[in-house]
C-alpha cells in the first residue's frame, strides 16, 4: 500500500489513474488496451450489476446470449452502423495455430476463415439477424431481451475503465410492433438508468437527447444520460437508442399485424458498461481515496481492533465478532480485520484508499465504557457510540452516506452549471470546467466549429428542457432551447 | 410448438437436437458453432452459474476479470499446453476495416497486429502472466480467483451446449505456496462440482482422476466428475487440475517463504461450462419434453385456469392470483398462465415440455369443492389435492421430485455399470451402453488399443478405488485396481 503522490487538484488525470491501480480495481494487461478487473474492483461491479438486472427484471425483460462473432457481411447491411465501428475492430481471420520452422508458433495459413468474423463491439447485427426467425406475427411481439457480455472495440488511446479496447457491458435489444411503443422503451430504459446512478451510484444525472452527431451509429434518437465529475468535466454513462425500423430493414424483420398487413419490426437498444466503474470512481472519491456509496460498496463497515497484547486481542475480537454478527444478521456485508501483521493506522488508511463507508474502531477502553468510535468515509468524521443498539447506529449511518455523496455531488454539479449567451461567457466558463447551457442553433456545423474551438461537445439536449427564443453563440441564428455543452471523457 | 418427432428409444440423439430446440434453451447462429443461448435456457443457466458461484465464496473465492485476449507468444510458454489448445484457436490478426472498392468492407491490410491475439480457450497463460505481480511473498498468498466469462475451442462439430465452438463457463485459478495446499485445493473443488451436480442439478457423479492421456494440457492430474446419460454414454462434467509448478514456471512466478529462500508458486485451474446445461437436459428428460429438478426451474409452478366463459375465467383468476402470491411469499417460482389464445391441453404439453416441475389445473369445479389438480412432471401423475395449505404441499412436492429424479439417475447407473474382466465381457458391455469397471494395465498405448477398438475411453480411475490385483483386460499385465471405461461426449 501506499498514500496517494498525487492530489485531484494537482493533475486529475493522474490522481483517477493512480487511484484506480492502489485501490485494486483494475490494471493494464499485457494485452494492449484490455484491462484486467482485480477481485475488489469486480466486486463493485458485480453489485451494480445485480442491481440493474434486477430492474431490468422487474420492467419485463429477460436475459439471453449471442455469439461473440459477428460476420463480417453483416456489418454492411447496416451503412451508418458499419460507418460507426468499422475503424475499432479486431478480427478474427484464422482459426489454427501450428509449429514454426525455428520452434516457435505461428498461425497456419491453412486454416483461414472463409469470411472473416468480428469480435462484436455491439451486438445489434448479430441480433436481429436471429430476430428475423423469432418474429413472424404481432403476437410474438415484443422482444424484450438484454444480455450481460464483453464487447471490443479498439481504442486508440485508452484508460482504465473509461475507455479500453475490451470491456465489459449489457446490451438491450428489444423488437416491437409500434413506433410508439419502441420509443416508450426506449425512454424507459433511460429512466431505468437515471434511477440506477442516482440511487445506487449517487451521482446525479442529467437525461437528455444527443444531437444527430452524437448519435448512435444506426439509430433515430440516442437518449444518454450524463454526469459530471470532480474536474468539471461530462462523462456519458449510459445510452438508449430508438432504432426506428434500421435494422429491422437491414435484416429483413417483418411481421404480421392483428389487421394481416406486413410491417417492419421497430427497435430499441440500450446499454451501460464498466465505464460506470470510472464514473463511480470520479464522482465522489477524494486525496484520501475511494469513496463509496453504501449501496455498492463490497464492505460496508469494517471493525478495526486497537489493542496491545494477546490478553486484550482476545476481549476485543470476542466484541468485535459479536458486533459483526449482529450486522451481518441484518443484511450489512462487515469486514473484521483482525489481522496482527499490520497496524491500526495502516488499516485506517488502508479502508478509506477502498472507500469503506463505515470504520468501527473498537478497544480495551471501549469495551471497558460500552462505547465504540465509528468514522465515516465521506466525512472522515469520527464519533464515539455507546455499543448498545449498533445495528441501528449503522443502517442509519449508511442511509445517511448514501445520501450525503449523492447531495454533495449535485450541490458540486450545480455550483458548475452555467449559462452563457455568447462566446465569451461560453468560453470562460467552459475553461473553468462544468456543464455550460447555451444556445445552438441546431447544425452540426456549428456543433463541430465549437468543439474545434473550444473542446466542449454537446452533452445532450435535456428532456422537459425550458423552450426559450435565443440566439446561437457561435452563428447567431435563431434557436428555440439551450442545450447542455461541456468538455466530455 | 407442437409434440416431438423423435423418441430417445429411436435416436437419442436427434431427439437430444429436437428437445434443445423446441424447449427453448438454445439454437444455432449465423456463426458457425456458436450458439444463442435463448431466455429459457438462459435462465435455467443463471440459477447454476448462482448456485456455483455462492459456492465458490462460501470457500473464500472472489471474482475477477481477465482479457478475451491472448498474446500468441505466451502460448508456446508452457509447452504441453500449446500442444493442446494450437489447433483450435480463433486468431486476431487486424484491428480494423475499411470501404473494400466494389462498395463492400473488407479487412484493412494496413491495420495489421504486429503479434497475433489468440481469442482464450482457457486462461491460465494470461492468468499466470498477471500473478507474476501480483506475488512477491509468501504474504501474498494464497489467491483464489474464478472468473465467469466466454471461451473460444474451434471445434470441427458441434452440438449445441455439448461442443460448441464459444461457450460459458467459469475458470478458477488459485495459486499456493505450498503443493499440499494447492492439491487440496483441485480435491475442494471437483467436491464442490459433485456438490452441485448432485444436490442441484440431481444427477449423481463418479469422481476420479483422469489418466494421463485425458489430462488437462499443463496439468500434473485432473479429477473429473463424469456423469452417465440415459443412452450409457458418459459425459465429462467439471474439472479441476492440479498445475504443479508448471504456470509458475513458464512465466517466472516465483515467491519469497517465510525462511526467506524463493520457490514457485503451486497452481490449481477448475472449470464447469454450458455443457452442463447439456448434462441436464440428457440426465433427466423424457420424450414429452424438459425434466428440471425443482432447484433449478426458472419456474417451478405453473397454474393453467380451467373455464368457460368470462364470469368462469374470472372466478378461477381470482383463485388462481391468491395461490400465485401465497407460493410467491414462500420464495417459489410461479407463473399463472390465463392466456386465452391457447386451450389447457396445449398448455399441459407446452410446460411438459419446458421441463415445470409442477403443475396445477384450476377450474370452476374446483372452486366449489375446495380442491385442485396437480400434476408432478417427474412421473407425470396427477392428483386432486385440498387447496388449503398448498404452500406445505407443492413445497413437500418440489422436494419429493428433486429427490425422485436424482434417485433415478441413481438407479439407471446402477443398472448400467458392469464388471469385465476380459475383453469378450467388456466389448458386451460396452456395446449395451454404460460404465464398466475392468483392469487396465496403466499405460497410454493400451487405453487407446481399447478405444479404437471399442470406442470406449477411461473416463476416470475413482478417487477411493478399490485395490484389488487383477490382469489388464487387453495384454494380461498386472493391475492393482479397476478403472472406469464408457463411451463419452
Amino acid at each position: 500500500m501506499g498514500k496517494f503522490l498525487t492530489k485531484r487538484e494537482e493533475d486529475y488525470s493522474q490522481w483517477y489513474n493512480e487511484l484506480v491501480i492502489k485501490a485494486d480495481l483494475a490494471e493494464n494487461s499485457a494485452v494492449r488496451g484490455c484491462m484486467v478487473i482485480k477481485p475488489y474492483g469486480y466486486a463493485i461491479w458485480e453489485k451494480m450489476r445485480d442491481a440493474l438486472d434486477k430492474m431490468f427484471k422487474d420492467t419485463g425483460h429477460v436475459n439471453a446470449y449471442f455469439p461473440l462473432f459477428i460476420p463480417k457481411s453483416f456489418f454492411s447491411k447496416e451503412a451508418d452502423h458499419v460507418e460507426g465501428f468499422a475503424k475499432e475492430c479486431a478480427v478474427v481471420t484464422h482459426y489454427r495455430l501450428k509449429n514454426g520452422e525455428n520452434g516457435g508458433i505461428e498461425v497456419d495459413p491453412d486454416a483461414k476463415l472463409e469470411e472473416e468474423l468480428i469480435v462484436r463491439p455491439t451486438s445489434e447485427t448479430i441480433i436481429w439477424n436471429t430476430y428475423k426467425n423469432w418474429i413472424q406475427s404481432y403476437r410474438d411481439l415484443p422482444i424484450l431481451c438484454n444480455q450481460w457480455a464483453n464487447v471490443v472495440r479498439w481504442e486508440m488511446r485508452t484508460r482504465l475503465f473509461l475507455r479500453t479496447a475490451e470491456f465489459l457491458w449489457q446490451e438491450g435489444h428489444t423488437a416491437h410492433a409500434t413506433k410508439e411503443e419502441a420509443i416508450a422503451e426506449t425512454r424507459q430504459m433511460i429512466n431505468v438508468y437515471a434511477d440506477f446512478a442516482e440511487n445506487f451510484m449517487a451521482m446525479p444525472v442529467i437525461k437528455g437527447h444527443k444531437t444527430a452527431n452524437e448519435r448512435f451509429a444506426g439509430a433515430l434518437d440516442t437518449l444518454t444520460i450524463e454526469a459530471l465529475m470532480q474536474d468539471g468535466k461530462a462523462l456519458q454513462s449510459g445510452t438508449s437508442h430508438f432504432l426506428g425500423q434500421n435494422f429491422a430493414k437491414a435484416f429483413d424483420v417483418k411481421f404480421a399485424t392483428k389487421e394481416g398487413t406486413e410491417e417492419y419490426v421497430w427497435a430499441s437498444s440500450w446499454g451501460v458498461s464498466t465505464r460506470l466503474m470510472g464514473a463511480l470512481v470520479m464522482a465522489h472519491s477524494d486525496d484520501n481515496g475511494l469513496v463509496l456509496p453504501p449501496k455498492l460498496a463490497p464492505i460496508q463497515v469494517v471493525i478495526v481492533p486497537i489493542y496491545k497484547g494477546d490478553e486484550q486481542l482476545a476481549l476485543v475480537r470476542e466484541a468485535g465478532n459479536a458486533i459483526m454478527d449482529e450486522l451481518k444478521a441484518a443484511g450489512i456485508s462487515v469486514k473484521f480485520d483482525d489481522r496482527d501483521t499490520h497496524k491500526p493506522g495502516w488499516k485506517f488508511a488502508e479502508y478509506e484508499l477502498k472507500g469503506v463507508p463505515v470504520r468501527i474502531a473498537l478497544g480495551a477502553r471501549d469495551l471497558e465504557n460500552g462505547t465504540m468510535e465509528i468514522a465515516r468515509r465521506d466525512t472522515l468524521e469520527k464519533n464515539t457510540y455507546k455499543r448498545e443498539g449498533v445495528t441501528e447506529i449503522i443502517k442509519n449511518l449508511l442511509n445517511d452516506i448514501q445520501n450525503n455523496i449523492f447531495q454533495k455531488a449535485l450541490k458540486y454539479r450545480k455550483e458548475h452549471t452555467f449559462t452563457a449567451n455568447n462566446m465569451d461567457e461560453f468560453k470562460e466558463h467552459i475553461e473553468k470546467g462544468g456543464f455550460v447551457n447555451a444556445h445552438w442553433d441546431g447544425t452540426t456545423e456549428t456543433e463541430l466549429k465549437i468543439k474545434e474551438m473550444t473542446k466542449a461537445t454537446i452533452r445532450c439536449i435535456p428532456i422537459g428542457n425550458t423552450q426559450e427564443n435565443g440566439k446561437c453563440i457561435l452563428t447567431g441564428k435563431p434557436s428555440k432551447e439551450r442545450v447542455l455543452f461541456a468538455k466530455a471523457y
